[in-house]
């Protein structure tokens, strides 16, 4: 499948590139600089000894994919949803942004829509099926692919089908999803993030998760 | 410490009171009935083969406690808190309600001051500590002392001292507390339980829960 990543130069976005990658995905890396694009692509195709992943502007890698993924800061989520709004129409779109509160990130500061999911639904409309994933999963253990990861991912969207690709891929790079339900449901997950960035800081580690429990595996 | 468990003859309240009751606490259970509240106490004194717990109307109940635990279904959150407004003030109220839609449990409908907790501490003041937890823990896992549970409580409110309190409650009953803000991540922790709820039904368990993983235990 071919998945594009914007924002894929930044925190999150190597790291998923590099997982979809070795899980035998075609990976795009977008970005608002194509040279940069093209500069993380090439590093993370040296990691995989193999030229896997391209690099291209954010609209271009979002035409060429069949899958968008989005893992800009919260600042650049509308204009982020804006320069891509055609180039997703009647695909599948993961948004794994977080409203942070831009004064402390260890508190949300929700849009009105409830949440950057049911935002970016509301913007595209229903033609374009919006998923949230991944917010969870810190950033440096998704980069590092050789330590597995105790953290599940938890999924919501509107559409079930576009829910199933997206956990289907989630399973590929080794990580166990649960469908949570529908895009009001990323009010808590997206918050989830905040949280585990509080405790992070209290307990000065980097990488803490969320299991659930009493489910099947 | 002398602790009532307001509405607790409803679901969570008879597990938090033997859990607590074995943790050799002074255990009030609260309801709007009192021979309702004697007969649960009763019931748990039964099985503990000793008397350590006591039933009282609720007004009664958290008159005669330090902390005060509600449970009420979220229906009559409001209604219970106006009638232990004057018993609580000064002390720790540990809110466990969570403001699920009537219609459909699977989904949140929050009050406007964003959580059941947020709406308590407003509706208290600021002289009464209101503390948020044990939302997420299953009422027939608490309910069977003789099994550990793997569910974390997630604790949060305004006041650091009341949190500490509650978490070496929490840790006295076996499980593990992780203090994770102010009041207002209740909209997270509460929400949460809708998703535990969903989660249940759909995999046809009775006992999700949550853990948090890469933080010290």
């Amino acid at each position: 499948m071919k998945i594009a990543i914007l924002g894929g130069t930044g925190e999150q976005g190597p790291g998923l590139a590099l997982r979809l990658a070795m899980a035998a995905e075609e990976v795009i890396i977008g970005s608002r600089s194509q040279e940069r694009a093209e500069q993380v692509a090439a590093d993370l195709n040296a990691e995989l000894g193999e030229a896997r992943i391209r690099g291209l502007e954010n609209p271009k890698a979002a035409e060429a994919a069949e899958i968008v993924i989005m893992t800009v800061p919260y600042s650049a989520h509308l204009s982020t949803l804006e320069s891509v709004k055609a180039q997703v129409e009647g695909k599948i779109f993961v948004d794994v942004s977080v409203p942070l509160d831009p004064e402390n990130p260890r508190r949300m500061k929700m849009p009105p829509a409830g949440s950057a999911a049911e935002e970016a639904q509301e913007f595209f409309g229903p033609a374009t099926r919006v998923v949230a994933a991944f917010q969870n999963v810190a950033a440096h253990l998704l980069r590092d692919p050789r330590h597995p990861i105790d953290c599940d991912v938890l999924v919501c969207g509107n559409d079930a089908e576009a829910k199933k690709t997206v956990m289907s891929l989630v399973a590929k790079m080794g990580l166990h999803a649960y469908d949570v339900g529908a895009a009001e449901s990323a009010r808590v997950v997206e918050g989830l993030t905040s949280i585990l960035i509080r405790l992070n800081i209290r307990h000065k580690v980097k990488g803490s998760g969320i299991r659930l429990t009493g489910l099947p595996r």
